[in-house]
């Protein structure tokens, strides 16, 4: 079967790359309010394609309110035959990232050029080439085995805000959870190790925004009248910032790791296998010194699955040109913790509140304040039925081993996997070099195409597995 | 002796508050060029008037150089009869404050009103007040003994930019090191604890600024892709500026109290006896909350005799509203070190530096810039011959014990006796709430007189200690 699909992916591959490059020309820009009719026009494009391929329903679900307007997602269904089949969410997104600067592509962005195996236009990679290789990887599971109907139930939710923050994004899926219920999750909108070592993310990382503020006197006091002798703000907050962690670098808050899902010595194996060169990492670091962090874990390891706690920004007292001998009246941090699987946002705002109050120092007041309900981990275990579905999927497209990844950061996964109640899998042929959020952006097509034949058996993979995935 | 010392002065009273209140109404504000011309004015005044009262020399001295013009200093001397009797130079200055904002003065600021013994205008008792009373204690010993010169060779120096930082003051101290040439200096500008608590100040701190960058990657980072695997700047200088003190407030810098003078028992049962009301110290420090220092000292003892570490700003990365999860390129904190006998600010920069070089976080670059030479503590034992004449010359006006006081911050008194190389007397009766540096600046008449009556004994004292004084 396999030779099949491959065939039919080779023989419709010019066709494929001809919709996208059509899609491309659309500028739906989500962050630019003069683009949301570029946005609709996309949205508008891709159920039309969608319907074109077979999938029985495909509309454009409106988003936000009359106070807070939002752009339109496209959601479709191609239902299996067998009632029994499981059903597959596929999350993708539609809009893209701002172009900005201009001078610096070579050619424009909204004009697709295909240059040695590459399409370059804003969108290529991020996400519309790896939203549309699932329409192709279905037609050629159908026409492999002669089917009309996918064999396992298909649907696709495609959002338009991704790239602006996917501010109304966990309304739509709270409001439509009946429509989008389904076993499995399907992400098609992260990176592969590289070219020529596949792999499949795991998770991302969570993260919870804070702010802490220290107040001393009601004014900037004289360092000769007074220094020496009442508590300096900026003192107590360096010595609390100081105290977040440990000589091993940490994290200090009480209960900080305690539902934190540890590394499995088959996943650090995995991990330690990809050809990670940490020089090179650094370089793209800002070039910064040296890597250092949590004792105990490798670079990898502290990206991907370990928590953290960075002070982002810190200010207080005279931050001129020349000396000024005060103690000034107050301090102030931004701080922001990176979570990981099974840390919960609250509760982490929770430790550090009370890590606050605990170290409170006399004489002054402290507060925290928390910037809204952050953003969870999300994590696929890579031993879940799931994931070795994917895994089996990406293996027969790549004939090589599947390699684990994660990601530092997330945007709506986690919502996705807690609102709907499925776990998730990550199967993506995007690459660090891609270029995404950059002039030039450009994709892979070889790639691409590899993508719609791992979707292709991922159908397969799934029934076959559907008792497993339906209970895992 | 003493009565007739007293009678001159209560019959010449008027005679010099017309004088002083003659004195006051020329604006010699150092810090605003258009004033320029009034503060010579007013060294031209007071020149004027020391001839009147019988000093054989009084001239203006220029200070600056073409680049850099500088306000005329007042030098007058008056020369004892008996070649072997000690020089005494006594230190004020003539420029005075800004007096803004201008609607909170009760009658103008040079406009000097007499209300409820006292006299308000700008300078009244900052410090022309505390200058003058030489003038009438002269007059009032000369009289006493039937004298027509003092029992000391008397030297003034009154400088005019001492409320603009005393910019040209050590050069000139420098350049005319042998015509001021002195036994003891008498500096006649601070404070004495209360009106019904006399006192003598017998030191004041010095000061070090200095700044401390930590630099690290070329550009803020993401802190998804980077967080927790590369050194924040801002974590590594909360950390550095957290360790400059221990837990019981004490600075860490090895080797920073090596030459710190401590306190006798003497000085702290003396500093112990003046009737500190912490709870209302606390209301003048900005409404601080606790009084909090280096851990075994009193906050009296803190303020004026402990050397201190201060951060008076720190800012780096994100310092707008919201959140933004970076890494930051960088992190800034300015410091200021108050200094006590014997502590070199030189020294304490280095201290510093090697501080920060043994403390300097991997991965990270670290600058230390220390601002200017610094200001060396002053300080004057209470137990030294020079001490012990101006004491017994206080009691001797007052009537009752002296008790001795110190400030947190310096003018350019330590210049002075390090120039000069002689000790320092603080001979002043300004008060706290004397208003200066703010409107409605006033002095106590009754204090003024006893000034000058303290004045007339300190020759006879100084002349009578002279041989130990003089070796001191």
């Amino acid at each position: 079967m396999d030779t099949d699909v491959r065939d039919y992916i080779d023989a419709h591959a010019g066709e494929f790359f001809a919709a996208l490059k059509q899609w491309l020309t659309i500028p739906s820009i989500s962050a630019d309010p003069a683009r949301s009719a570029d946005v609709r026009r996309s949205a508008q494009w891709l159920a039309d394609h969608l319907r074109a391929t077979g999938f029985e329903t495909a509309e454009l679900w409106e988003t936000g309110t009359p106070d807070s307007p939002g752009l339109p997602a496209v959601f479709a269904q191609w239902t299996a035959a067998d009632p029994a089949a499981p059903t597959v969410l596929i999350y993708g997104h539609h809009d893209v990232q701002p172009v900005e600067p201009l001078d610096e592509w070579d050619s424009p962005a909204f004009e697709p050029a295909e240059r040695g195996g590459q399409i370059l236009a804003r969108g290529a990679s991020d996400d519309k080439g790896q939203v549309l290789f699932h329409a192709l990887g279905t037609r050629a599971w159908l026409a492999a085995r002669g089917a009309s109907s996918p064999p396992v139930t298909l649907k696709l939710i495609v959002e338009g805000e991704e790239e602006s923050g996917s501010t109304h994004f966990a309304d739509l899926l709270r409001h439509e959870r009946e429509r989008l219920a389904c076993d499995v999750i399907v992400v098609s909108d992260t990176t592969m190790w590289a070219a020529d070592v596949p792999s499949m993310c795991t998770g991302m990382r969570g993260v919870i925004d804070a702010q802490i503020d220290v107040y001393g006197p009601d004014r900037d006091l004289h360092s000769g009248s007074f220094g020496g002798a009442v508590p300096n703000p900026l003192h107590a907050l360096a010595g609390l910032l100081a105290g977040l962690h440990d000589a091993d670098g940490r994290v200090t808050l009480p209960g900080f790791y305690d539902k934190v899902a540890e590394l499995t010595p088959a996943e650090r194996d995995l991990f330690a296998r990809l050809p990670f060169d940490e020089k090179a990492w650094l370089t793209t670091a800002g070039n910064s010194g040296a890597a250092y962090g949590e004792a105990g874990f490798s670079t990898i390891e502290r990206i991907w699955a370990r928590p953290t706690a960075e002070i982002n920004g810190m200010w207080g007292g005279h931050t001129g040109p020349g000396g000024k001998t005060i103690v000034p009246r107050e301090a102030h941090a931004k701080l922001s913790f990176r979570l990981v699987a099974h840390q919960e946002p609250a509760e982490v705002a929770g430790l550090l509140r009370d890590f606050v109050a605990q170290h409170r120092p006399p004489g002054l007041d402290v507060a925290v304040t928390v910037d809204g309900p952050g953003v969870r981990p999300s994590f696929s275990p890579i031993d879940s039925p799931a994931v070795a579905a994917g895994r089996r999927a990406m293996e027969r497209a790549f004939g090589q081993e599947i390699l684990f990844t994660r990601e530092g950061g997330s945007g709506p996964e986690a919502d996705l996997a807690e609102i709907l109640g499925a776990p998730l899998v990550f199967i993506a042929v995007g690459l660090d070099e891609d270029r995404i959020h950059a002039p030039n952006e450009r994709v892979d097509m070889k790639l691409l195409l590899k993508g719609a034949e791992a979707a292709a058996y991922l159908w397969d993979e799934l029934a076959a597995a559907s008792s497993q995935v339906a209970t895992a």
